[in-house]
């Protein structure tokens, strides 16, 4: 498989869908999009998902941005997706790798999430310890919730889980396994967490 | 890492979220439940998401019977979730591996979805021909939808997609390589796809 390298590319994607729990999905959907600036990310959806793609801090900035104007509306939303970079069937376009590093999404209201992650780096035989240092590493900065099967509990305010949760797709790489996935899951506003 | 080999465990797991539209979520999600026969697998569900655990047919047919009957309600669905086998951290327990192989969910209902999918041989170098071999075999069995980033879309009759997804997840493992994760996130009743 010479030729399937992962690329030096810095393109980072986030393949995901946003879940409402009610009949306006629709009107929710879009105006958490309209009240989230988009501009620094290449994105497209499809009928089951959206992706965006750019430089790392800002598809980490636009996907909790999402996250948080949908919260906003009070009602029980679903997060689910999939960080992705380095893979060697990935195509150089739709990007916008020139933008600079200013973060254009600050709204910093706080908001409770519960979630789930898991992370997956690739053809690298100490994947396991990888996976390992990243969850005591959620423990020592107090966003761990649970052990389960498949996946760790990261839970607390939205801002110190997204940040845990980019310092572990940067942790988990190195330049030589530079393909790496990380799924997470996400619950806002349930009826199933007090929201502390 | 000679301490974290991948078991020889047959242990098949499905962590999911199954996200109703709709107001009656809650209501919508119970009413699948009861509708469905869970008793072939072993089933937890957090905050956050549902675990079911168990020998891979019975797995694959309550994650597809879940999937039909919350669909029969008409409502707009969305499913995702992680089937995992052969972690090297997982644990033994939680499953019931002593059922037989004759599957209880037998509503053969079509039902159109649109779906999307990745796989994740782990600790295998050659594991972008593995998801090669998948995708054409997709395509091959008229389900494959659309090429995408980070993913594959399938779609079809419920049962067909089903079908593909439980053979890929076999196909894309090995004695020697036998931890494999698989994605899936999946759209049923949307108003962005026809039906067909």
């Amino acid at each position: 498989m010479d030729s399937l390298q992962c690329g030096t590319s810095p393109i980072v994607g986030f393949r995901f869908s946003l879940h409402p729990m009610t009949g306006d999905f629709i009107k929710v959907i879009k105006r958490a999009l309209n009240d989230t600036d988009t501009s620094n990310v290449w994105m497209h959806t499809d009928d089951v998902s959206t992706v965006i793609r750019g430089k790392q801090v800002h598809v980490f900035n636009v996907a909790k941005a999402l996250a948080l104007q949908t919260a906003k509306t009070g009602e029980h939303v679903a997060l689910s997706g999939t960080f992705s970079i380095g893979c060697p069937g990935d195509s150089s376009g739709d990007v916008y790798l020139e933008k600079d590093d200013v973060l254009v999404n600050t709204d910093n209201t706080q908001q409770y999430v519960s979630s789930q992650f898991a992370l997956y780096p690739m053809n690298n035989p100490d994947y396991m310890a990888v996976i390992y240092r990243e969850v005591e590493r959620a423990k020592h900065q107090g966003v761990f919730n649970d052990s389960m099967h498949y996946a760790s509990g990261i839970h607390g305010d939205i801002h110190e889980v997204f940040d845990f949760y980019e310092e572990a797709f940067t942790n988990a790489r190195s330049d030589k396994h530079r393909h790496l996935v990380m799924t997470i899951s996400m619950s806002i506003n349930s009826p199933s967490h007090g929201g502390a």
